[in-house]
């Protein structure tokens, strides 16, 4: 392992403002529509489910910038600013003339940038006297987040977790419940939508959109109840801006400039984190980074979902999005990159993929593995499933700038260790995982029913 | 949760050397014995088992400041220096006037401060041209580090974990085999002394104590092969000293000095590597802090231990060590703390505690676990098994400052998270834990026929 340096930050380097990637959109997203009527969507449309606070950041598309309020900020500073490191060791592992960069959010105490958003959520919700708050989570990283967010602010949380996850992850669903969060396995017998499916699939192992169903459903019928989302949405892309911000800035220290920025994609959070302060200057002209979305092959929305107006979730609770979508009916396979098996993009990144603004790739899991094995023999961190994604990105550009003998620099977003993923891990050394891909005439057929986005 | 401040330290103020408390102790340790002469021992004498460096670093007593390697100083940075967190969150739940500190050991790639020894023991193997190391790991926080520094220094290893751990925490497993390591239950078929235990007690869980003499005799009976251990030892704690050092230097920049210094104590590792630093003032005259040993109530060698010669080991392996023993064959009960299953303290410690020079408590698993629980809500943090001893310990202090109105500074070292220990936490929060006790009259027995120490 050869020596890797750290970029350290100061705690008055934490950013006072969030980045507004909408107000910098050359095309921006069309907008959210209302399923019945299919009229589009306005902030206070979405008061019943959200804090007021989060509806209106969803729908700003004017503010460049919006504070971070002090509260919220205090609390970033018990793990922020996260550190920028070069990653000598794996350069030397594949012996690649490429620099790499990770910025190293695993260090938050619940393990993964999810805390960023979640404390964020927590605080405008308590600011409004919201008591309880429900949500959905996949591998648990945002459940996680929102239990000690929620535990912080003195609110009560309900955590509908996807079953696969549920049993896959048991230590992460102890996390939640040690900070003091009521869990249920999803799909569940407590809700409507969970009944449903349930009753239609008696076997099945829960997605994230059927999770999103019946924490909407709960939330929309409990009093003083708001449901609270992880990723897909704006306001979550936007609390995750402090990762690039960050970045940029530790960057300037390194002396380098990122050509591609790397993040693993689910439904769009940390990618839209570590790379919207980086794309601002695209935009303005200043630069050209190159921006890869990892996402698995077997959940591969950007590289082969149809641009079409969709669900959220499974249930129809939502209102429609302006989505790369595989279908909000979509089954994804159990890989172990549980926080990636959701069904859209949100729209914010749908339309920037679409422009040609972005790429994306999709990745096999057992290439992840192999992947995030020789990132934690190199660097020593044991990488979640979801950020091996991006490893495994990061590592596909580093060969190929050997190949081609230039000189890149890469920087990826290490979005959460994976020590509570390591029975993922015990199989993959077993060789007991597999490869899953979905054919582009499944998603067609699964999405020829929905109206076209624009 | 209230707003916990962190004291950060930039790289340039990791220690440059190691403190060695012999050379300022009142009263040294007695020597360790020969088993078949009881003849004292010198350094050479160990050099079949160690590396040589560690060897003479086992008996230097005129050598204050021992350098740290550069390799050693440039790994450290990896994750060092570490934060001190004034625990304001903690301080508030228990609505105490103390001042609450933590140093958060717990932020190191595998976990805990095991990595400022092994990275040590590895370098000084590598620079030897030794190629296969051994070890012994109770909960695996050990045994994961060595991995780590393994790999790093490109060396094979062998280690033996106990059983009870290996099944209540196969992730710590996955984690040393992910770094390339073998991992072996123990007892195991695979030695003499595994086989002989395994033999005569079917069911045996094991011990540290057995573990130990698994690797010792491996790596006796392998050529080109050293032995290395985790604790206990006087040039584990020398290394450990790091803590306290960063520590001081953190107090300082918070602008007060601890009257109370708290680690738990399993061999000694992590307690001398937060203590010794500071009880170096008390040997000067310049200070009279108070320093306590938490261990646990079902492995109280501190407390209830005799000061007699044993082995550091279960089959009689190593030297005979001037020890507070519960005698080399006691067998602890299954806490989920692994990493105080051990059934003697290091002779400094055993002396220092003679000498009436630290304190030391007991403590019942369940106030463990509550303790950790607390910590978890309103730090953020969920703190290993082991830690969680030092936890209650700094509570019950907190709780006598607020009793007597006094305004106390205390301080403990948060040795490890209990991230991979969460199955520990299901059982807790599900009410199926017990405490253990170890009565007078059983030590009495187990250590009847042991040698007097002095």
């Amino acid at each position: 392992m050869e020596q890797s340096k750290k970029f350290l930050l100061t705690e008055k380097d934490i950013p006072t403002a969030w980045y507004n990637v909408l107000t910098d959109m050359p095309v921006k997203p069309a907008p959210i529509l209302n399923p019945s009527t299919r009229e589009p969507l306005k902030a206070e449309d979405l008061y019943p489910l959200f804090a007021e606070e989060l509806a209106r950041q969803e729908f700003n598309d004017t503010d460049r910038w919006i504070e971070i309020p002090d509260e919220v900020r205090e609390m970033y500073k018990i793990w922020r600013p996260t550190p920028l490191v070069r990653a000598r060791g794996l350069e030397k592992a594949l012996d690649t003339p490429a620099h790499i960069y990770f910025k190293n959010e695993s260090v938050s105490p619940v393990g993964s940038h999810k805390l960023n958003s979640a404390i964020a959520q927590a605080y405008y919700c308590k600011k409004q006297g919201v008591t309880n708050i429900t949500t959905e989570t996949g591998a648990g990283q945002w459940g996680a987040a929102l239990s000690l967010a929620a535990k912080h602010f003195g609110l009560e949380l309900a955590v509908y977790m996807v079953k696969i996850s549920y049993h896959q992850k048991p230590y992460r669903r102890s996390i939640m419940q040690t900070y003091g969060a009521e869990v249920v396995a999803s799909p569940s017998m407590s809700t409507k939508a969970g009944r449903k499916i349930i009753t239609d699939h008696p076997n099945y192992q829960g997605s994230l959109g059927t999770a999103i169903s019946e924490a909407v459903e709960l939330a929309m019928s409990t009093p003083n109840c708001k449901y609270t989302l992880g990723s897909v949405l704006n306001h979550v892309s936007l609390h995750q801006t402090v990762i690039g911000l960050e970045a940029e800035k530790q960057m300037e220290m390194a002396g380098e400039y990122p050509d591609v920025v790397i993040g693993c994609f689910g439904g769009g959070s940390n990618f839209s984190g570590i790379s919207f302060p980086f794309l601002r200057h695209n935009f303005s002209g200043e630069r050209s980074t190159r921006f890869i979305a990892a996402e698995p092959l077997s959940c591969p929305k950007l590289t082969r979902g149809a641009f079409k107006y969709d669900f959220g979730d499974e249930a129809g609770y939502t209102p429609l999005i302006p989505m790369l979508t595989l279908g909000h009916n979509f089954a994804p396979a159990n890989i172990h990159a549980g926080g990636l098996r959701y069904h859209g993009a949100g729209s914010i990144v749908s339309r920037l993929k679409t422009d040609g603004l972005i790429d994306a790739v999709d990745i096999p899991q057992l290439e992840t593995f192999k992947a995030a094995t020789l990132f934690a023999q190199s660097e020593g961190i044991i990488p979640a499933p979801e950020s091996s994604h991006a490893i495994a990105a990061t590592i596909r550009e580093a060969l190929k700038a050997k190949e081609e003998g230039v000189r890149k620099t890469l920087l990826f977003n290490l979005s959460g260790h994976g020590l509570i993923d390591m029975a993922a891990y015990d199989q993959y050394l077993a060789g007991d995982l597999a490869n899953y891909e979905v054919s582009e005439a499944d998603v067609a057929a699964n999405t020829a029913d929905l109206m076209e986005a624009k």
